[in-house]
C-alpha cells in the first residue's frame, strides 16, 4: 500500500493517509422485503456502494458514519490505486486524522437515488428490465436515512458514535438523530439546513429547468438511449458550483486573468486577446474562471447522473424536520436520548450560510439540546467543509475525542 | 389618450403617464455606408427600433437618452394601448416625473444585437437571405453606444443633456463620456460595473452553456426552424432573475409558501401536499417561488432571443475601460469636458452591488471627475432601479433638475 502525506493550509503535515481501499455493495432491501418509503412506495432491490475503513470492535460501538453531499460517493478516504487520487473527505479520515481509522470503523455510503452503485432512478428496474427514469419513487432524507440505518445494521453496528455530514449529509445527520433517538451518540452538521430559503429553491429549480426541457433528457427516458442531458446536465452543474464556492475564492484564484490563447504573443492580462470576429469563436472559454467551470461540467457528465441530479436536490427542497407536525415530539427524544451536536458554518458560504446553521442550532436548543455552534472563518464558500483547513480539523477532532 | 397614475413606495402620486405611445424603426446605417465594429467587422443594414416621448428644443440640447439592461427594449414609457401595461421604466419617465416629458426630449433605442426591432444575430442577414446566427459580429459596449449616438444624430440632437442607465445601460452612459467626451452633460450610472468579477462571468457562462449545448439551438441556426433552444433559454432566465432580486426580497415574497394544490382541501402551508408517488409530479412547481420563476421563463421564451441573451451577455464579460491602454487619456478628457457623474448602487444587489459602482467612481475621481455616489437603501436587489422608490427617484430628479 502506498501511502499519501497531505498538510493543511498552515502547512501541518495532517499524517499519512489511508492506503488502497475498495468499494463493496450489498443489496439491502429485496422485491421481496422491499425498502418502504415515506410516500409509501414500495422499492426492491435496493442495492447500496459502500466503503469503510478501520476496524469494528467488538462492543460494536465504535462506528463513525459519514453522510455524504449532493454530488459525493461512497468513496470517501484512501485511494483506489493511484495514491495522488484520494477520497473527497481524505483530509478528515485516516490514521491519526480527526476521525481517526485507528480507532474508529469507518462506514460511507453512496446514497439512495445517487449513480455511483446505490440504486437510484438511472438503474434497470428488474421487474421491467428498463431504466426506472421518472418511475423511480419520490423520497425524503428521512428515506436516505432508513437506507444509512439498513446498511450499519448489515455491518454489525450496534451504536453509532458519530455520524458526520455536510451540506445534504448534513440534513440526513439530523434526520438521523431525530428518526432513530439514541442511535447517534455525537452529530456533527456541517453548513447544512433545515429549511433552504426560497433563493436557494429558485437556484435549484433554473438547475433542473434545464435538464428537465432538454430534449435529450427525453422525458427521463434517456438512459440506454445513448443521448444524455448534457446540455442541462453541464449547466446545472456550472450553476451548482458557482454557488459552492464564495465570490472572494473566485476572484482570488480567477479574477479576470484570460488564458494565453496558443500560438500568440501578446499579453493576456492586458488588454486581452484579440476580439473574435463573430459568435463562432465567441462563447468558447477565455477567461481562467470560464475554463475552470468548463472542466467542471465536462468532468461531471462522466461522474454523475441527471436523473440523480433532479431527485437528490428536489430531496433537499422539502426537507423542513422542525416544520413537521410531530418536530416537537422527535426534538423530546433527541434531548431525553443524550446526543450531543456540533454545528458548524462558515463566514463565506452563500448556499447554507451561517444564518441556516443558527436556524439550526436554535431548533435544537429550544428543545433543550446541548449544541455546540461555531462559525468558521474561511473564504472558501460551502465547499470549505471538504478543505484542509486546520481550524475546521480541529473543531471536529476535538468535538469527537471529548 | 389614457394617463394613468402610479405611486412610489411611500403611497406618494408620481402623476399621470404617459399615454399611447409608438415604437418606431430607422435604418442607420447600410450595406453601402455600414457600421464599423471595433473588432473592424462591418455591419449593414443596421436598424434601430426606438421611441421618444417630449419635443426636441429648437437649440436641440433638451435630450435624455435611456440606456436599457439586458433584456430591455425600446418601450421605456407610456403605453401600446392598454393603460395597464406599461413600458419598462415608466415610474421615472413622464410629465413631472424625474425625467420630465414635459421639458426633455426623450429617447429609448433598442440595442444592437437585440430582438426587439434593431438588427440582431436573429436576424435575416440580407447578403445571404438567412438568419445570421453566430455569423452575426462580435460587438462591444463602444458599438452600442456607436448605435445609441447615430440615432440622436438622425434624431436631431446637438447635445446629450442626461444619459441614463442602470446595469448594462449604465456600462453604455460610462463608455458613451468616454468615447465622446462632451457630447454628454449628464451620466446617470445605476448598479452597473465597469469590471465584472468572476462570480459575474461565471454566472454568465453556466446560463450560456445551456444554450449554447441545447440541441435545438442547433449551432445558432435554429430561426426559421421552428424549434428554439427553449431548455436553454428558459433556465437561463430563471437563473439570471434570481440574481436580479436579492435573497430577502425572495424570502419576503415567497418563503417556502406552497400553492395550494386544485381539488385538495389541505393547508399547504403545513406539511405540505401530499407526498408525490414518483418523479413524474415532483418536479412541476410546488413553491410558490417556483411558479413565479416559471412564469418568469415562459414570458420571456415569447419575447426573447437566445443568440441576443448570448451576445449581449459576453459584451458585458468584456466591458473593462478603467483597463484598456487608453484608458487615462480617455478619462482626462471626460474631465475637461465637466461632465457630471451620479453613479447610483442599492444595498441589496448581489449582481452589480455596492462595490461595483464604487469602483467606478474610483475610477472616474482618481481622473478628477466630479462624481456624486449614493448607496439607497432597498431590500430589492439588482431590479431595485426599475422600481417606484421614492429616495432614488428623488436622487434622479435632483440630479437632472440641478
Amino acid at each position: 500500500m502506498t501511502h499519501g502525506t497531505i498538510t493543511d493550509e498552515s502547512g501541518r503535515d495532517l499524517g499519512p493517509g489511508l492506503g488502497e481501499v475498495a468499494t463493496h455493495t450489498t443489496v439491502l432491501f429485496s422485491a421481496q422485503d422491499p425498502l418502504v418509503l415515506d410516500n409509501g412506495a414500495r422499492l426492491g432491490p435496493v442495492q447500496v456502494a459502500y466503503e469503510t475503513y478501520g476496524t469494528l470492535n467488538a462492543a460494536g460501538d465504535n462506528a463513525v458514519v459519514l453522510c455524504h453531499a449532493l454530488t459525493g460517493d461512497a468513496h470517501a478516504a484512501g485511494h483506489h490505486g493511484d495514491p495522488e487520487r484520494r477520497g473527497w473527505w481524505d483530509v478528515l479520515v485516516g490514521p491519526g486524522r480527526a476521525v481517526d481509522t485507528d480507532r474508529s470503523f469507518v462506514v460511507c455510503a453512496n446514497l439512495l437515488g445517487g449513480c455511483r452503485g446505490t440504486t437510484g432512478p438511472s438503474d434497470v428496474d428488474p421487474a421491467t428490465g428498463e431504466a426506472y427514469g421518472l418511475d423511480f419513487p419520490a423520497f425524503t432524507v428521512a428515506d436516505l436515512v432508513r437506507v444509512q440505518r439498513a446498511l450499519v445494521r448489515r455491518l454489525g453496528v450496534r451504536r453509532v458514535a458519530a455520524a458526520i455530514g455536510g451540506s445534504l449529509g448534513g440534513m440526513q445527520v439530523l434526520e438521523w438523530t431525530l428518526q432513530a433517538p439514541g442511535e447517534v451518540d455525537r452529530a456533527v452538521v456541517l453548513c447544512a439546513s433545515a429549511r433552504l430559503s426560497a433563493q436557494n429553491i429558485a437556484l435549484s429549480t433554473a438547475a433542473r429547468e434545464g435538464i428537465l426541457r432538454d430534449p435529450d433528457f427525453q422525458g427521463g427516458r434517456y438512459p440506454g438511449t445513448g443521448r444524455i442531458p448534457r446540455a442541462g446536465l453541464s449547466a446545472a452543474r456550472m450553476l451548482g458550483h458557482v454557488t459552492y464556492v464564495s465570490e472572494e475564492a473566485l476572484e482570488r484564484k480567477f479574477d479576470r486573468r484570460r488564458r494565453p490563447v496558443a500560438g500568440t504573443t501578446s499579453d493576456p492580462s492586458a488588454g486581452g486577446p484579440p476580439a473574435p470576429r463573430d459568435g463562432h469563436d465567441w462563447f468558447a472559454p477565455v477567461f481562467e474562471v470560464e475554463h475552470y467551470l468548463h472542466h467542471q461540467a465536462v468532468s461531471f457528465l462522466e461522474r454523475f447522473d441527471a436523473l440523480s441530479y433532479l431527485y437528490l436536490t428536489r430531496v433537499m427542497d422539502a426537507f423542513a424536520p422542525f416544520e413537521a407536525p410531530d418536530a416537537d415530539e422527535r426534538l423530546a427524544g433527541v434531548r431525553d436520548a443524550g446526543t450531543r451536536f456540533l454545528v458548524e458554518s462558515f463566514t463565506s458560504d452563500w448556499r447554507f450560510g451561517p444564518a441556516h446553521s443558527d436556524h439550526i442550532a436554535a431548533g435544537l436548543s429550544a428543545a433543550g439540546i446541548p449544541v455546540e455552534r461555531r462559525d468558521t472563518v474561511s473564504p472558501w464558500g460551502h465547499d470549505s467543509f471538504l478543505l484542509p483547513l486546520g481550524e475546521h480539523l480541529d473543531l471536529v477532532a476535538g468535538f469527537l475525542a471529548r
